[in-house]
């Protein structure tokens, strides 16, 4: 009799997308449900750029060179420039989204047993990519009280041992929308390079930051040519996760080797991302203030609405497209799935990512939610109506 | 100081694209190089399927579901079917080519450590994907002077540990042509059952395929639910290489959960290459009989022109697009970084694998070669001109 690998059964299914059965279920039964579970912006993808793509002549589809299309390398830096940031193509290497670019980060900075730290609540993916490369995650746990920022550096310091490779930091952050000070970043950077480990950071949501503070990106910090690895995708940039175009950006050449060599089995990142992709570049700088201003309305709103239900914990995010809220009821989980099985307004429910599968500490965010402000105003309002209302009738509520 | 892993530096490099380098640098020279050391056909991409997917209206491009985009699923029946077998969309799941389905299939079927036994030579990146997985190649050599036919069985039957957790083949087979007859498939399903163990077949080629005898898919051969995993992929078969779309195909549903694991964490596969590839299916069947008869006349002219050279060993490859052949030379990797750097005739030269990259047995394969007649038969020709007059010239020749 066959059986499947132990390590494929010890993976724990993803809090984003494991309550997608019971989201079908009530779809069939003609309940509309909003989907504030997954970071699928209802935003269009440039049609610019879907333009561009459909008149570029392809003649053979051929393999990329497995660093990506060059002359998509090579304008890619012209993005990068406008935020202040030097960067060469020789940094840069495409990978299938921002996932791939994780994936084999790791695998080319870590071997077996070896330990990442990274404050909780994180992206729950990056457990998942941790599993595959067979790495430890040692977190660091941040908390509502503070808005989730990050705990004071020696907490992370005393973490670290001799099996610590990297830190592994989402800024602006998933699923919090906290975003990393310089002061910290410079703070961090210092214990890095004492240790001679890694700082990755997945910097995918660079846009969509809403104070006035500006957004220091890590290839911003002075003198860290060997540490720093950035993660990026154009995914939600420009409302394109189908494309699956992400890269890794590090001016240390050296670990670029080794993730070519991983990249090399899998030969290229998808072609025709990579031409949308370099289109987009061209856009007008409009398209992405309009959609961190319509993102920043969603936020406020998302807030205003969440605030004035009574015992929901929550702040003002200042950052990406979540929030992440503790609410008044005895399990996420089962909240969540309660939603998409039991509830209907007006025909109507909410799915939500419950907290737990964001943190790697055992028993932590039992009562939390993940929301994605991913749809519009008046999207939000009948997903905040619908949960408003479901507290208020949750048979396990506070 | 940063380091990388251990792991990292352990891998080789792929015997495909290692040379790339002094490619590039014979073509900086003004040298034309042709290239046969990469499955990358000169064949178009259907043109068809190419306008349907631009007349696509795509307002967001979103993350398709993790098993792929719905639709397609259903439509890859069709697609089967006009081979007689039959497969129902919850046996497919759509992957980031076939090397992802590969990875994903080593991940849910073996652990750290597990073996996975393979004839070689075999395609060269399998390596790298066991490497990434942890497992351990245990090869069957079989040698050009069976012109790669798969040895006795009972060879592979040998080699099986309580470790072994699957034989991989790929059928029509990269790198040597060779194509399984149903008597051998058959008695490699009895030894994986008897056993419990997975048949992994990569069936990528399975159109092209140019003796009478008709090709045999792991999917036609009864009373195995349980143990046949079929990879595919659209790259080969509408020259499509830069799609990134690929599948597996298995009734093994509880094996398919568990690589829909790990295919959740890297969110979905690429979305506009399965626009392209839904579209494909559509085609007339004309279109991959008239690529199969232009591969049938490359294959009989590169037969042709091989034989006609002194002292080189070859035979008539059975299927896929590649033959494996022993020069009178030293050693292949010198001779084929010779080719680029050394060699040029009329301004030209001609790229090739070296061997050795192909075998995980040390010492294999260093007189060896393996030629993609991806071009066309003109190209080939000047090619061959080439070949014929570097063994002549060769320092190192026999």
């Amino acid at each position: 009799m066959t059986k499947v690998s132990n390590r494929s059964q010890q993976l724990s299914l993803s809090p984003i997308r494991k309550l997608v059965p019971f989201a079908d279920a009530a779809e069939a039964r003609g309940t509309k449900v909003y989907y504030l579970n997954i970071g699928q912006p209802d935003i269009k993808t440039p049609p610019k750029a879907i333009q561009r793509l459909k008149e570029t002549p392809i003649d053979i589809l051929k393999y990329s060179p497995s660093s990506g299309i060059n002359s998509y390398r090579k304008k890619l830096p012209k993005y990068f420039k406008r935020y202040g940031i030097q960067v060469v193509p020789e940094d840069i290497m495409i990978t299938t989204g921002a996932s791939e670019a994780i994936f084999l980060s790791l695998m080319a900075i870590m071997d077996i047993g070896d330990e990442l730290i990274i404050p909780e609540p994180f992206y729950a993916n990056y457990s998942g990519f941790a599993a595959m490369a067979g790495v430890k995650i040692v977190p660091v746990t941040s908390s509502i009280e503070n808005n989730f920022a990050l705990p004071p550096v020696h907490f992370i310091q005393e973490k670290i041992t001799p099996k610590t490779k990297a830190i592994l930091l989402c800024n602006p952050n998933n699923p919090t929308g906290y975003v990393y000070p310089r002061s910290v970043l410079e703070e961090l950077s210092s214990i890095v390079k004492a240790k001679g480990i890694y700082l990755i950071i997945d910097e995918v949501y660079r846009e969509f930051v809403y104070n006035d503070t500006p957004f220091c990106s890590g290839l911003e910090l002075p003198g860290m040519k060997q540490e720093i690895v950035i993660v990026d995708s154009i995914s939600k940039r420009y409302s394109a996760c189908g494309a699956r175009v992400g890269s890794i950006i590090t001016r240390n050449h050296a670990l670029l080797r080794a993730i070519l060599k991983y990249a090399q089995f899998r030969l290229s990142s998808p072609g025709l991302g990579q031409i949308l992709a370099e289109a987009a570049i061209d856009l007008a700088p409009t398209y992405l203030e309009e959609v961190t201003t319509e993102y920043d309305r969603r936020r406020q709103h998302l807030f205003a609405r969440l605030s004035a239900i009574p015992k929901v914990i929550c702040y003002l995010p200042e950052g990406a497209f979540y929030l992440f809220a503790q609410l008044p009821i005895d399990n996420a989980d089962r909240f969540c799935q309660w939603l998409l099985e039991s509830f209907s307004h007006e025909g109507q429910t909410v799915m939500l990512a419950p907290g737990s599968g964001f943190y790697a500490s055992p028993g932590l965010g039992e009562k939390e939610i993940r929301i994605a402000y991913v749809l519009n105003t008046k999207d939000l309002d009948a997903a905040m109506d619908c949960l408003e209302i479901a507290l208020a009738k949750y048979p396990g509520r506070d």
